[in-house]
């Protein structure tokens, strides 16, 4: 087995060198201003050692990536009763599309796309105001990375807000089917601020160790959820982490991750270590271009595959 | 740990008093006949070792079961030139489905829908007749199961003949935009006959070996495919195996599997064990019941989840 | 050619003593209210006779036949370029479907479906204020009807409002590709608005009158639109004028029409008549049962069919 | 009103003159071939009198005009039965699109759409042979048109069966569904060459005489369907005649119509004039480009439209 260290030196290296580097997220306009050479990472084995490379301390916009601890949330609040309002398969749909919700009665294909991020966004509510549920996430996201730091991007959060006129669609037909129950405008302003916490690769790869290690992070001795739920919730970023990129992720990478359009990828070697990338260039898909890269070469070459 | 003998056993008399078994499919009318309370169960671990349960001998039609074995036989013929014509993704669409062909210009989602593994048959073809790629099929299938006596149920294939008109649909469709270039009857042809091969849960479990042990069957000594492409086949299965009920299975179960509408299923603990489960009750999705329940009871005792 | 009075009276007899009725709109609160045995027509000719049979004088909520009108006013505001956001097919899909929308960037298949009729209230309103719009439609509505007294019914538009999320929905996700411009909440208040018009058969009858006579409404010398505009809109209605029933609608009418959900539908025989007739229950597609039954009977008495 | 021999002239003269001609059809090799320059028209009137205009007595492929007369004699041999294995609404999809017979179980839209059409031809044939059918097709239109040299181009039959695995593909999907119930081969058979069938414009329009009269033929004495029937199928072609520009073609001409992929428009006037026009470029939806252009010229001349 190689040494994780010499690998992402290796690995940062090349991807510094790297050309092709995708394309900056143009549609929120807050976010086309992050420069396209940046790239970080992250990973942190089970005994807390945290091994870096790069720009592994500079935050991002998580956007997407915060789903997964939306989704620990709400499951920890609404148990599996939350699997009556989504579903848990692969879309076969861009992330913010709006067909398959009409296809199947305003019931999102899974937690990851957008339209089921929102109603988890709304299941995690639950009558509760926006400034307290927004509260309740930041402070989860700062136990489990161990950073009091993590904030909302206020300027990212406005800017998305201002152009989500798509997931303003996604979330009012969820309404009409009482698949989002609370005030639209509500769940939508908690679901941007969400989308725009930004953090560090280092923190991010912190806040992915429950799922890496069965529900717990062993170095604070805290059981965050229990094993099965950290098992299917990282069947579930397998099975739709990527979008409608899912299936090709799995297939060259081999890890649980999820992506977010602001270049991020969290990752999961059950077992072994949590992992975090960022590099802002996306592919067609929306998903961090050589962060995807990155993850395959370190897979490989620590042969962290779940897939043998 | 417990016991794999004892775990089998336990899970095979749960199985066997299950009241609520699925329907047999209907569609194909010879497979009608097969008798609802069957259920069998086979495991192969890395030294030989075959624990198996219930009906583990009796032969039953593999059905789509087959198409993780020509996909194999394909890329060993064209290499990842095959996915020029064959995506990796999810399909969000049931396994007969037409209506992404129409939407992604022919090229089926992945391998294991119905209308991928007919483009798969057509590249395992490449020009050679239907009786030579039958016959490489069955010379593959009986080396790695170990076993000569594997062979297609005449009746079977002749019944899926008659009733294919959706598949002849998607093969007609595909080779209008030239993803499947031979002749469409021929095509159909090698396509049903493959599907009627029938196999016990002791054979295919020996057939899945590969998958599970990185490309090789440790006790005959033998390397079927490399390392990577082992690994990528199970990727295409956690993510594809199952149809529209691929998520629920990596969900619930957490290993890569392939169903096959006549109630089998051959799952991949990589590195650990391959396993294969009969029971042919379908649920409404048309993956079997109590297959997939098996599957989960298994994983869960003995930790087997690709998931953590 | 048989007699009008006639006609209308034994249409009238047959289409009270009626039993399969169909059902009210339940979907917008309001209209649930309506009894299911009222029936109504009016028929004014070129001469400006009128002939009516059962409650002809009774207002009913127009809804979507208000679709007519908002477009005719948009086109005399924006002429042709409003073909630049509106199609002009048929759709294909229900009156509320969000699918075509995914699959054509936005642009909205006709003015008649439900996101049509909002990128057309988009156009009308160019900048003014909601109360502007809605003024403007009234004062056309009450000139064409030659009725003073023609108004909004505050208790639908709320009840619209309040229900109305899957309008909220087309209207965002037109917003998101500029096909809708103005701000969201004041577009769908004023299409709110407009669709909660009530009007009696006989006024709607007149309100036609432009469309049936060449842009003109004779009895009055007054121009309304030019000639072109009047078969356009005509050949609209009988295209797409009832949603995914606007073929059965011409197959078994022949005239060009619009329906809306309180039951009514406008109609045009052209050069000859203007036709409004009102059964609150509808069919399975959304439009008047009776509504279509009486204007089948009406065109084949009347020869007034348009196909021959 | 203007004189008819002028207005064609005048058309003729401008559409010679057009350099704007669309594309010849590609996907049929055989129809590649003819010369883009073509152009002609021809209008018989109720008292028999022809007038034409540039290339109106040369024949060309029908194409898909031959599913007016097909479906004529289907009604014919089925009655109103027809309609329980084929719809009557427009499809807002392409001429080849199988997505909608996936969402309605196998059911074409209506019998204007190639799987229509090839839905129809099963109903005529009725268990007969292809040959007599073909035989019984071209008896039809030999004697509506009163020309007994009316043939099929076998050489186009022969292109459109070795090119036509879209139409294969929806032929096999209704056959799943029991909407075809033929055997596929055969009816494939006859809707190729009922496609072949090459007519003048002048045989065109003297065949449509029955759809302009009432289902007579005035000059001949002939009564070949009823009135309702000749009303509806004129209704149909309006609405449902081409394709994905059926409302386009509305909008701007105004007249029940049915295009063809040589170039072809078959319209009727009710009451007035049947018409046939022939430019073999077609535009973006697979209808003739200037074909539509002169209808349009000619009904606003004659004021013929439908819509007053």
């Amino acid at each position: 087995m190689p040494d994780l260290k010499t690998v992402l030196a290796e690995i940062t290296a090349a991807m510094r060198a790297e050309t092709t580097r995708g394309a900056v997220a143009d549609y929120i306009p807050e976010l086309r201003r992050v420069p396209l050479d940046r790239f970080g990472i992250a990973v942190v084995l089970r005994d807390g050692e945290e091994v870096t490379g790069g720009d592994a301390d500079q935050p991002f916009s998580i956007q997407s990536i915060s789903k997964v601890f939306t989704l620990t949330l709400a499951l920890g609040r609404a148990g599996d009763g939350l699997w009556r309002r989504v579903g848990r398969e692969p879309s076969g749909d861009p992330f913010n599309s709006i067909v398959q919700l009409e296809h199947e009665r305003g019931i999102p294909r899974n937690p990851f796309i957008n339209a089921g991020a929102i109603a988890v966004t709304d299941v995690l509510m639950a009558g509760n105001r926006p400034r307290e549920t927004l509260a309740e996430t930041l402070r989860f996201l700062r136990f489990v990375a161990e950073d009091d730091d993590i904030a909302i991007d206020e300027a990212v959060a406005r800017s998305e807000r201002e152009t989500g006129f798509l997931n303003a669609s996604l979330a009012n037909y969820m309404r009409a089917f009482g698949v989002v129950q609370g005030d639209v405008e509500h769940v939508l302003g908690v679901y941007f601020h969400h989308c725009a916490i930004a953090m560090s690769c280092r923190h991010l790869a912190r806040a992915g160790r429950y799922l890496a290690f069965n529900g717990r992070i062993p170095t604070l001795g805290a059981g965050i959820i229990n094993p099965d739920r950290a098992r299917r919730i990282n069947a579930l970023m397998l099975t739709c982490g990527h979008y409608d990129g899912s299936g090709d992720f799995a297939f060259s990478v081999g890890l649980p991750g999820k992506s977010g359009v602001g270049g991020g990828v969290l990752a999961v070697a059950p077992g072994t270590a949590s992992i975090a990338v960022w590099s802002p260039g996306l592919d067609a898909k929306g998903n961090s271009l050589l962060g995807r890269i990155a993850l395959e070469r370190l897979a490989r070459a620590m042969q962290w595959s779940v897939f043998g």
